[in-house]
C-alpha cells in the first residue's frame, strides 16, 4: 500500500496537484474531495460560457469525476465537503449526502481556492444575486436569463470578473452597468491604462458608476432590484452580480491551527508546505512570494495556481523539495476585442513596497505602421529610478498587448533592467511586429530617463511645474494636429521647423515640449538642450496629457 | 563647427545611426550617402507592397531625403555611391551624376548592408531576373507585371525573402514555384518546423522543387525563361526571382584595409567600432556576437541593424562607449495566415557550436482549447543536455507563434534554463493564452528530460531503437485515433485503460509509447515506469513521427 494523499479541492490547483502526484508515484492512494458537483473545469471560461461564446456546455467540463478518476487512478468524491482537519489523527472530516466521516491521510493538500467577497451592502442577505465562480453559478445565470428574460444587469465590482461578466451580459443582449468604488475600473492596474478599456466598453453600451459603491439593495416587485448608490442615485436592475473579488478560503486551515500569513492567505514555503510538514497548500488559498519586492502577496490567478499545484503534488508524493520560485504577477482582461493588462508592479505598488520608482508612458503601433490593420498599444513602464531595474509594465490596446506583457513578464522574472529592454529581440516581419518593438521603445525612453539624457517628465510633473512657475509650452506637432486639440497656452512650432525658429523661444524660461506620443517631443528636446535651452519632454505626449485630464 | 560624421547607407542601420547622432549632438555636421534614390524606407515591407497588401506606395517611403534631412539636419545625398575610403586622409570618395569627389569625415559609419547573392547558375548573366532588396526592385516587379501580365514565376531560394516573394506573387495571381537546394524551405530553421509552413503554402497553390538547384537559365521566346534543375527537370517561367540570401557588402571596408571577420562580415567590437577607431559599422554588413555561443555570426535582420545603428550613431557623436550586447537571433516568416520562426539556435547550430544539446517536441493550442478559434503551435525546444540551459526554440502555426518566440528570445537573452520556462508567467484569459502556456509545457517536458524523470525520446531515437533491437510499441490514444493512422507494429491500449491491461505487455522488453502529441504518452510512461517497465515516451507523439516520416 502506498501513501495516502488527500487533496481538498478539485479545480485548478487541486486537480493539477492530484494528477502530478499520480504521475510521480503510481502506488499512492489519491483521494480528491470537491464540494461542488464538478472537477477540473474551465473556471476562467465561465463568463464566456455564460455569454454564449463558448458552447456547447460540455466544453467547459474538461473532465468528469469518472474520466479524471480513471486517468489518474484517483478516488474523486464530488459534492463532498471537507469540514475539518484533525492534524494529530491525520484525518479529514467530510460531509456528503450520506453524512459525516473521517478520511485518513499521510499527506494532505489544501487547494480550496478563494471565496467570493460579499461586500457589506445593507439588504444583501435578503436579495437574490449572482456570482461567477463555479459551473453551478454560470448555469444559474443562464437558466435565469432564459426563464425571466431580464433586460438589465448591475455588476458590483469592475475588476477581472466584473469586466468579463459585463461582456457576457452584453452578448446576452442585457443592458449592463458596472459599479466600481475606485475612480477607474481594474483597480489593480493604473487608471490611465485601464481607461481605454472602459471607454471601449462604453462604446459597446456598458454603463459605469465609478467612484461610488452600493449602500443598500432591495428586491422590489417581480424580480426587480433597487440599488442605492453612495452618490445618492438609485440604480434599478433585473439582475445583480457580485464581482468584488475573492479572498482566500482559509477556514479549514485556521481551525486546525495552520499558520496564516499577514495577507490573509495560508503561509507556505517554496515547496508549498504549510506550517505542518505533512500539509501542503496551493492556489488562491495561499499567499505567494513576489519576486520583485520579496514580499508576500495574494494573487488569485490560474497560472500560478496550476504550477503551485504541480509543485505540491510532486512534493506530497515524494517528500521532495521541488521549488515554486514565486511570482511577478502577470494578468490580462479582455472585453470584446479590447484588452488591458499588467506585468509586475504598478507605480503605486512599487512605491508602497518602498521602492524608489519612476515611470514613462509610451504609445506605439502593435505591428509596422505601414502594414494594414495596425492598432496602437498604450504602455506605462515602471522602473527603479537609480538602477533602471524593471519593476512593471501595464498596457492596453486592441491586440498585441498579451505579447508585450508576456515578454515584460519574462524580463521581470529574469530581473532585467530597462537597459536590457532596449536590446531584446523580437520576431519581426511587418505583419507581426516592428523593427523596434514597443518594449524596445519603452526601454529607450526609460533608459534615457535613467541616464539623464532623455529629459522626460511625466504629465503629472508637467502639471506640477505649470502650477509652480512660469514655463514655455511648446507643441511640436503639425499645425493641423495643434488645431484639433492642444494644451492651453502652448505655442506650435512643428519639429521640422524648430531649428529655424529657436529665436522665438526664451532661453531663460524652461520649455516643456509635447507632441502626440513623445517621439517628436524627444527630438525637439534634444535639439533645444543641444542649443542651450532647459527643455523637458512630456512623456506620452498629448495622448497622456488628455488621459490625465480625464482622471483629474 | 562640430565634428563631421559621414554615414554610408541610408536605410535601416544607416538612417538610425544618423538620427541618433543628431539627437546626441546638435553641432555635428552629418552627411548621409545613399547610392539608391530612397532613404529610410520600409525594406521589410517591399514584398507586401509588391503583392498589393501595402498601399499606396508612399507608405513604404517613411521619409523623403528632404523630410529626413530637415528633421535631422543632415545632408542627405541620394543616388550617390561611396566608391572608396581613404583612411589616412579621412575622406570618402563618392560618385554621383556630376562625377567623383571627396567628402571629409571625422567619424565614419559604414552601413551599406548586404548584397544579393547571385548563385552560380549558368546563363544568369544573360537572363533577366528580379530581386527584392530596394524600392527600385519592387517597382520594377510591379511595372513588369502590369505591362507583361506574366502567368508564372520561379523563386530561387526558399528562405525569408523567397517565401515572402512567393506570397506577393500569389496575391498578384501568378502561379509560383519555389526552388530550394536544401530538402526543406527555411534552411535556417528545423525542417520539421518549417514543414508546416511549406504545406500551408502548397495548399495555397505554391509549387516546390526541394533538394534541387538551378543549373542553367535561358531566356527563350517572348520573355519566357527556361530553368534547368539539378534533377534533370525543366522549369518554364515568365519571371525569375533570385532570393538566395544576402552577403555582407564589404568591398569598401576590404579595400581600405578594415578587418573582416571569419564569417565574412566586418569585424566590430561591442561599441560598433571597426579595426579603425574612427570608423564604425552597423547592420547587415557586420558580424555579430551570438550571446548563446559566444561566437561571431552573420544575421541580416532589421531589429539588430536598427539597434547597432543607434549604438554606432551615439558613439560616433560622442566618442562614447555605448555597448551593443550581441544577439540571440530571433526571426519569423509569414505566408498568408501561417508562420514559422526561430529564437536562438537550432539543434544543428548548437551541435556545430560544440554544445552538448538535446531537444523536445511539443504541440499545443495557442489559446484555451475550449475557446473558439484556437489553433495549434508546433514547437521544437533545444537545451543543454546536462544543465538545461535554453539554447533555442522554433515554432510554427497560424497565430501566437511570434509571442512564444519573443518570450523565448527574452529567456535566451537572460540565459534562462528550461527549469525557468516551467515558471514563466503569461498574461492569461482564455481568449489570449492558456493557464499552462506552450512555453511552460515545453519547459515541463524538457525539464523532466533533464531531470531524468520524463523518459522522453526523440522520434529519431525511437526510429534508431526499433532498428537495433526488439521493442514493444504502444499507442495510448483512443481506438478511433489508432484506426485513423498508427505506427506499424504498435498495439493500442488507450491510456485510461492501461492500468487494467498491464499484463498484456512484456516486462522484459522496452516499451516505446506514443500518443497524439506526447501528453498521454507521458502519463502512460509514468504509469509503466512506476510498475517496473522500461518505458519511453516518443516526444511530440504521432504528430512528430508523421513529420519525420515525410522528411526521411
Amino acid at each position: 500500500m502506498g501513501r495516502k494523499i488527500v487533496v481538498i479541492g478539485g479545480v485548478a490547483a487541486g486537480a493539477t496537484a492530484a494528477a502530478k502526484a499520480r504521475r510521480t508515484d503510481e502506488s499512492s492512494e489519491i483521494t480528491v474531495l470537491e464540494k461542488g458537483k464538478y472537477i477540473s473545469y474551465a473556471n476562467c471560461g465561465l463568463p464566456y460560457y455564460t455569454g454564449g461564446i463558448i458552447k456547447p456546455r460540455k466544453k467547459i467540463l474538461l473532465h468528469t469525476p469518472d474520466t479524471y478518476g480513471t486517468r489518474f487512478n484517483a478516488d474523486v468524491l464530488v459534492s463532498t465537503e471537507a469540514t475539518s482537519i484533525n492534524r494529530s489523527a491525520r484525518t479529514v472530516t467530510v460531509r456528503d449526502r450520506s453524512g459525516e466521516r473521517d478520511i485518513p491521510y499521510d499527506k494532505l493538500i489544501i487547494a480550496v481556492g478563494g471565496k467570493t467577497v460579499i461586500p457589506p451592502i445593507r439588504g444583501i442577505d435578503k436579495t437574490p444575486y449572482f456570482t461567477m465562480r463555479t459551473v453551478d453559478d454560470a448555469d444559474a445565470v443562464r437558466k435565469y436569463i432564459e426563464k425571466n428574460k431580464p433586460k438589465s444587469a448591475a455588476v458590483i465590482g469592475g475588476g477581472f470578473i466584473g469586466v468579463e461578466t459585463a461582456e457576457a451580459m452584453m452578448h446576452c443582449g442585457i443592458k449592463t452597468t458596472v459599479v466600481e468604488a475606485k475612480p477607474e475600473i481594474m483597480p489593480n492596474m493604473p487608471g490611465i491604462v485601464a481607461m481605454n478599456l472602459r471607454e471601449h466598453m462604453e462604446k459597446k453600451g456598458i454603463g459605469f458608476k465609478l467612484g461610488v459603491f452600493a449602500q443598500r439593495v432591495e428586491k422590489t416587485v417581480k424580480n426587480k432590484i433597487d440599488i442605492s448608490l453612495s452618490d445618492g442615485t438609485l440604480l434599478k436592475t433585473d439582475m445583480l452580480f457580485l464581482c468584488a473579488g475573492v479572498t482566500p478560503d482559509t477556514a479549514l486551515a485556521r481551525e486546525c491551527g495552520l499558520e496564516i500569513g499577514q495577507t490573509g492567505g495560508i503561509a507556505v514555503d517554496d515547496t508549498m508546505r504549510t506550517s505542518d510538514r505533512d500539509i501542503f497548500a496551493a492556489g488562491d488559498v495561499v499567499e505567494k512570494l513576489n519576486r520583485i519586492t520579496g514580499k508576500k502577496v495574494l494573487l488569485p490567478l490560474a497560472g500560478p495556481a496550476n504550477r503551485e499545484g504541480r509543485t505540491a503534488g510532486y512534493n506530497a508524493a515524494t517528500d521532495g523539495d521541488m521549488k515554486f520560485p514565486g511570482i511577478v504577477g502577470t494578468s490580462i482582461v479582455g472585453f470584446d476585442g479590447y484588452c488591458a493588462g499588467q506585468a509586475g508592479l504598478t507605480y503605486e505598488q512599487a512605491v508602497q513596497a518602498g521602492l524608489d520608482a519612476d515611470y514613462v508612458y509610451t504609445e506605439d503601433a502593435d505591428i509596422a505602421e505601414y502594414y494594414p490593420g495596425h492598432t496602437f498599444i498604450f504602455m506605462m513602464t515602471v522602473f527603479e529610478k537609480k538602477t533602471g531595474r524593471l519593476l512593471g509594465c501595464a498596457a492596453s490596446g486592441e491586440k498585441g498587448v498579451d505579447k508585450r506583457l508576456d515578454v515584460a513578464s519574462a524580463a521581470l522574472y529574469s530581473g532585467l533592467s530597462v537597459f536590457d529592454l532596449e536590446h531584446l529581440e523580437f520576431a519581426y516581419a511587418p505583419q507581426f511586429a516592428k523593427a523596434k518593438d514597443n518594449l524596445n521603445i519603452a526601454g529607450f525612453v526609460a533608459s534615457n530617463k535613467v541616464r539623464g539624457t532623455g529629459y522626460a517628465v511625466t504629465p503629472e510633473e508637467f502639471a506640477e511645474a505649470r502650477k509652480k512657475s512660469r514655463v514655455q509650452i511648446l507643441d511640436v506637432r503639425t499645425a493641423r494636429e495643434h488645431q484639433d486639440a492642444c494644451v492651453e497656452g502652448s505655442v506650435n512650432i512643428p519639429v521640422n521647423d524648430l531649428r529655424g525658429r529657436l529665436n522665438s523661444l526664451d532661453k531663460n524660461t524652461p520649455v516643456y515640449v509635447y507632441c502626440a506620443v513623445g517621439f517628436r517631443g524627444y527630438l525637439a528636446v534634444k535639439m533645444l538642450r543641444n542649443s542651450g535651452f532647459e527643455a523637458y519632454n512630456v512623456s506620452g505626449g498629448m495622448e497622456t496629457i488628455t488621459r490625465l485630464q480625464k482622471i483629474v
